[in-house]
C-alpha cells in the first residue's frame, strides 16, 4: 500500500467502524472551528443570495432555475442552479468513469478525505444554506450537515477502504500435484457497478445525501446528486467543495455531478430508470422509496418513512425521563426520520421508585414537560426550529381532526428573531390502542399519540406490529426489570428495530451516531440501507477474479 | 471468545478466504480416506436402492416418493423419501429457530464444522449417489459433492464466522462533554432473517447446495433443502448426517430440513412464495431463476443459465491448447455451469511461433482432439460421463437441425462398463459472427460452436455482450500480447466476467477453486449469488444495535 497523506485519518476511521465506541473526526462544536468562521460562512451566504450559483464545474446546461424558500424568513432565497437533461449528466458520468475506477482504492480515499477538508471550510455556509432550507435550528444546521455529515461520509470511506483492501490485488495460486505443482496467477478487481443516483430530500440535503456519494465514490462510481428542489444550496456547496479537489487531482469533476430539477419538471423518474443509473440511494417518502426498490436492474438503497415507538413501563426518574422526551418530539419540531411518535403507556400507569403513576398522570406530567420546554423563551424557537413545508404544517394544523382526544393543541410558536417562521408546537393526542388507524400513519412534524395499552405486553406487541408493518428506524423504551428489557429487545429487533433504553440527560433516541450506531437497520419497511454497515458497501462493486497460467 | 474444537480449522478457513491462495481442507483425492472407504460407501449405496431413505430425523410426513433413475444404468434407484407440506416444513422451522439464533455464532460454527466430518464419512456413498442421480463420472462425483463441496461449505462457514464477529457482542461508547461524559452500554446482534430455502439442481446436487445450507445455517437461519426430485439422494445422505450432528449436540434436527417432492406434486413455487421464507438460494435454469428473483420481500441469491466463451487470438502451442479445450467442453458433456460454448475464433486465423495457422486449420485442429479424445477408450466415457436427462440427449442429438454448419457430427457413446448408459459425444458447430440468434441460446449439454469473427476485436466484442445479455460465469481467452489480454480483461471485467487465460496442463476454465476463485460473480444474468464473497452471508442478518444508559 502507498502512503498517502491521509492514512492516518482514515485507518482510524477504519477501526472505529469495527470498535463502534465513541469516534469523531470533526469536532461537533461550532468553536473548534475558528473565531472569525462562522461570520465568514453567514457573509458568503448572504452574498449568495439572489444570484446564480456558478461554482459548479460542470457546463453545458440549458437553463438556470432556483425555488427555494427560507422556512425563517418565508422569502425566496433568489439562487438559481444550473439545469442539465438526464442523458447529459449520465454520459458526462460514464465519460469521467475509467480514470477513477482504474485509480487504487488508496489513491481514491486519499483524494476523498481531502474534499472532506476542503468541505469543512464551508461548514458555516453550508449550516446557514441548511438553516434557511430546512428550517432546522442552527446548531442542528451546522451539526447534521456539518461535522455529522462529514463523519459519516468518512465512515463510508473507511468501509470502501477496508472492503476494497480484503483481497490481494494479486495472488500466487499454488496446487500440489505430487511430483510438481500447478501455478496460476490470478489478480482481484473490485468492478464498479456505477454511475449511481443520490436522491436527497427536503429535511437533511446533506446528511443523508452523502454517505451515498462517498460509498459511491470511493467504490470507484461516478455520482450524480439529485437534491430536493426546495433544498439544493446545502449540497450544492459541497458538490461544488468536491468538484474542486477532484480537479486539483487532475480527476474529472464530473465524476460528482449536481443535478438540480424544479418542482414543475421534475427529472428524478426519467434519471431513475435511464439504463445508464445502475445505483440509486434514495431518501423520503415511502410510496416514492417502494417505486425506487421496484425498478429492475439497480442496486437500492432507500431511507423511507417510519413510525417509531417509545414503550413506557417503569422509570427511575418520572421528570428526567419526561423531560427527556419532551426535547425528543420538539426537537425539529419532529421532523427527524429518528423523532418518536407513538408512546405506548399501559392503562394501569407505569412504575416509579415512589409507586405506580397513574396512566392520567403520566399524560399530564408529559404535557406539562412539551408546555414547559416550548414555552422557554430560551429553548422553544431554538429547540423546534421552523417547519420546512406547508404540507407539515397543515398536517400539525389538523391533528385535531385525526379523532383522537386532544391532550395539547399545536399552536403557531413564537419566533422572536424570524417572527415570520413557519413554525408550530407539538399537538399531543391521546387514542385507545384499538385506534390502529390514527397511529399505524406516520404523521410526520409535530404530532405526537399517546396511546393507552392493556399492559406493557400489548405495548410491545404494538410497538413490533408497527415496526414490522410499517416499518421504524428507532425505539425507545423506559423499563427497569432486566426480564421487560429482555422481552422488548427479543420483539423489536426481531423486527430488525433497535432499542434505546432509559434515555435520560444529553442523550436522546433521535442521535445516530457516527462509527458506532447503525442508521436504518435494512430489516423492515423503513429503508434497505444502513449507514454503514458492510452492505452499504459491498453493493456498489462486484468482485471480479482473473487467471492465468505462469510465464505464458 | 470461547475456545472451541474446530477453531483451528475455522481460523485457517478465515485466513484462506482473505488470502485466496491455494488452500484446501478436504482432500481430492480418494484414496486419502482409506482404503475401505471406497467398497463400505459402494455397499452403502447398494444396500440403499429400492428401499425407503429412514435415516433423517424428521417426522410427520403425508407420504413417500422417489423417482430416481440411473444415467448410467437407466433403472430406477427405487429409492422413496418422506413427503411433508410446505406448512409443515416453515412451521418446524420456525420452531427450530430461536435456540440456534440465541446460539454464539462460534459455537454454531464449530458445531457446523462438525457436520462436514460427519458428511465426510459418508464421501463414498455420496460419490455414488451422485453417480447414478446426475450421471458424473465416478471421480467428478467424489470430487464435486465431496470434498470440493465440503471446503464450499467450510468457506461459507468461514466467512461467517469472519463476519458476525467483525463487531463487538458489547461496547462502552463514552462521549467526551467538557467536564463529563455521556456513557451508552451499547450490544450489537447479527439478526438472521430466514428461515430459508435452497433449491437445488438436476446435475450438482451437492456443490451447489452445501454453499447455502451452510451460509444460512451459520447466520443463525434454519434452512429447508429442496433437491431436484431427479437427483434426491446425494444432498439427502448431506442432510441427514448434519441432522445427526445437530441432534447430538442438543440441538432440533428441523433446523436443516430435506424437502422432497415428485415431478406430477412439485412445491417448490409454494415454498418460494411462502410468507414464512425469507431467504432463497437456487441453482438451475433461467427461467425459473427469474421468478425467484422477482419474489418480493426475499433475499435471493441465484446461479442461473450463462453463455460461456472463449476467445482464440494467438498461442504459444496450438496443440496444448487444443488438448486442454477438447477436455474442458467433454468434462461432464458439457453439463457443468462453467463449461466453454462458444469459441471465437478469427476469421484470419490465430497466431502461432511458427506463423498464422488458418480459420479452418484451428478447426480442424480442435476437431481432432475432440475426436482423439472421445474415442480413447481410457478416457472418453470416463470423462463425458452420461447425459443427466432425455432433454438433454435430445439437444445434442438435434445439433445438426439448428441451421449451422456441422463440423464434427455427435453420436451415442459407447460406454464398455455400463452398456445402457445415456450418452453422446460432443457435436461441434460452426456459424458466422452474423448468426447470432444459434450462438446467443445456451445449447447446455455437448454442443459447441465455432464462431467465425472479423478479427479479436470482434471476438472480444461478441463475447462481451453475450456475458452482458444472457450471462456468462466464466471467459477463456488465448492472447500472448500483453495489450490484448488488458484489453479483453477490461472488456469481459466490466460486465463482471473472470478471464482464464492460455490454460493448458492440468488446469481447466471449468474448474473454480474454494477459497480462492468466486464462483458466479453477481454482476450479470447468469445469477446474483458468489461462493463466497461477503454478501453471500452479510444478505443472510441484519445487524441491530441496542443502547442503553449506564447504570439504568
Amino acid at each position: 500500500m502507498l502512503t498517502i497523506k491521509h492514512q492516518s485519518t482514515i485507518e482510524k476511521a477504519v477501526k472505529a467502524n469495527h470498535e463502534r465506541a465513541f469516534y469523531s473526526q470533526y469536532p461537533e462544536h461550532p468553536k473548534a472551528y475558528g473565531e472569525q468562521a462562522p461570520e465568514e460562512g453567514h457573509n458568503r451566504f448572504k452574498a449568495q443570495l439572489n444570484t446564480p450559483f456558478s461554482q459548479l464545474l460542470q457546463s453545458g446546461e440549458s437553463g438556470w432555475a432556483g425555488e427555494e424558500v427560507s422556512p425563517y424568513t418565508m422569502e425566496p432565497l433568489g439562487i438559481t442552479y444550473p439545469l442539465f437533461t438526464a442523458d447529459d449528466l449520465v454520459e458526462k458520468a460514464v465519460a469521467a468513469a475509467p480514470q477513477w475506477r482504474n485509480t487504487t482504492v488508496d489513491i481514491r480515499a486519499d483524494i476523498l478525505v481531502e474534499t472532506l477538508e476542503r468541505i469543512q471550510s464551508y461548514f458555516f455556509d453550508i449550516a446557514y444554506a441548511t438553516m434557511h432550507t430546512t428550517g432546522q435550528s442552527f446548531m442542528m444546521s451546522f451539526q447534521a450537515s456539518g461535522p455529522h455529515a462529514n463523519d459519516r461520509a468518512l465512515e463510508a470511506i473507511a468501509m470502501g477502504y477496508h472492503e476494497l483492501n480484503r483481497y490481494p490485488a494479486e495472488q500466487l495460486w499454488e496446487k500440489p500435484m505430487g511430483k510438481f505443482a500447478l501455478q496460476l496467477k490470478k489478480n482481484f478487481r473490485a468492478m464498479p457497478k456505477g454511475p449511481g443516483l443520490v436522491i436527497g430530500c427536503s429535511t437533511f440535503p446533506v446528511w443523508n445525501s452523502l454517505p451515498g456519494i462517498y460509498a459511491d465514490l470511493v467504490t470507484g462510481n461516478p455520482v450524480i446528486v439529485k437534491p430536493h428542489p426546495r433544498a439544493i444550496l446545502p449540497i450544492a456547496i459541497a458538490v461544488s467543495a468536491i468538484q474542486q479537489v477532484l480537479q486539483e487531482k487532475g480527476f474529472n469533476p464530473n465524476l460528482c455531478q449536481l443535478a438540480a430539477d424544479t418542482s414543475a419538471t421534475p427529472i428524478t423518474k426519467t434519471l431513475c430508470e435511464h439504463p445508464g443509473i445502475k445505483l440509486i440511494d434514495y431518501t423520503g417518502g415511502s410510496q416514492f422509496g417502494n417505486y425506487v426498490e421496484s425498478l429492475p436492474g439497480k442496486s437500492v438503497f432507500t431511507e423511507k418513512a417510519g413510525v417509531n415507538s417509545v414503550i413506557l413501563d417503569s422509570v427511575t426518574d418520572i421528570d428526567a425521563v419526561m423531560q427527556n422526551l419532551a426535547f425528543s418530539v420538539s426537537l425539529y419540531s419532529g421532523q427527524m426520520c429518528t423523532a418518536p411518535q407513538n408512546f405506548f403507556i399501559p392503562a394501569g400507569g407505569i412504575q416509579t421508585p415512589n409507586g405506580t403513576l397513574s396512566f392520567d398522570e403520566v399524560v399530564e406530567k408529559f404535557k406539562n414537560a412539551v408546555t414547559a420546554l416550548v414555552t422557554n423563551p430560551k429553548m422553544g424557537a431554538g429547540t423546534l426550529g421552523a417547519l420546512q413545508n406547508d404540507t407539515t404544517l397543515q398536517r400539525a394544523h389538523n391533528a385535531g381532526k385525526l379523532g383522537a382526544k386532544v391532550i395539547l393543541e399545536g399552536q403557531p410558536l413564537v419566533n422572536e428573531e424570524f417572527t415570520h417562521a413557519r413554525g408550530f408546537t407539538p399537538a399531543i393526542l391521546q387514542v385507545d390502542s384499538a385506534d390502529r388507524h390514527i397511529f399505524e400513519q406516520e404523521l410526520f412534524g409535530p404530532v405526537l399519540l399517546l396511546v393507552k395499552t392493556k399492559d406493557t405486553d400489548e405495548s410491545i406487541q404494538l410497538a413490533r406490529q408497527m415496526a414490522q408493518q410499517h416499518g421504524a428506524i428507532t425505539c425507545a423504551a423506559y423499563a427497569i426489570s432486566p426480564d421487560t428489557k429482555e422481552k422488548i429487545t427479543e420483539a423489536m429487533n426481531s423486527v430488525f428495530t433497535p432499542v434505546s433504553f432509559n434515555f435520560t440527560g444529553f442523550i436522546w433516541v433521535n442521535q445516530h451516531a457516527a462509527f458506532s450506531d447503525f442508521h436504518v437497520t435494512g430489516g423492515n419497511p423503513a429503508g434497505n440501507a444502513s449507514f454503514t454497515n458492510p452492505e452499504f458497501i459491498l453493493r456498489r462493486f462486484v468482485w471480479v477474479g482473473n487467471r492465468e497460467v505462469t510465464g505464458s
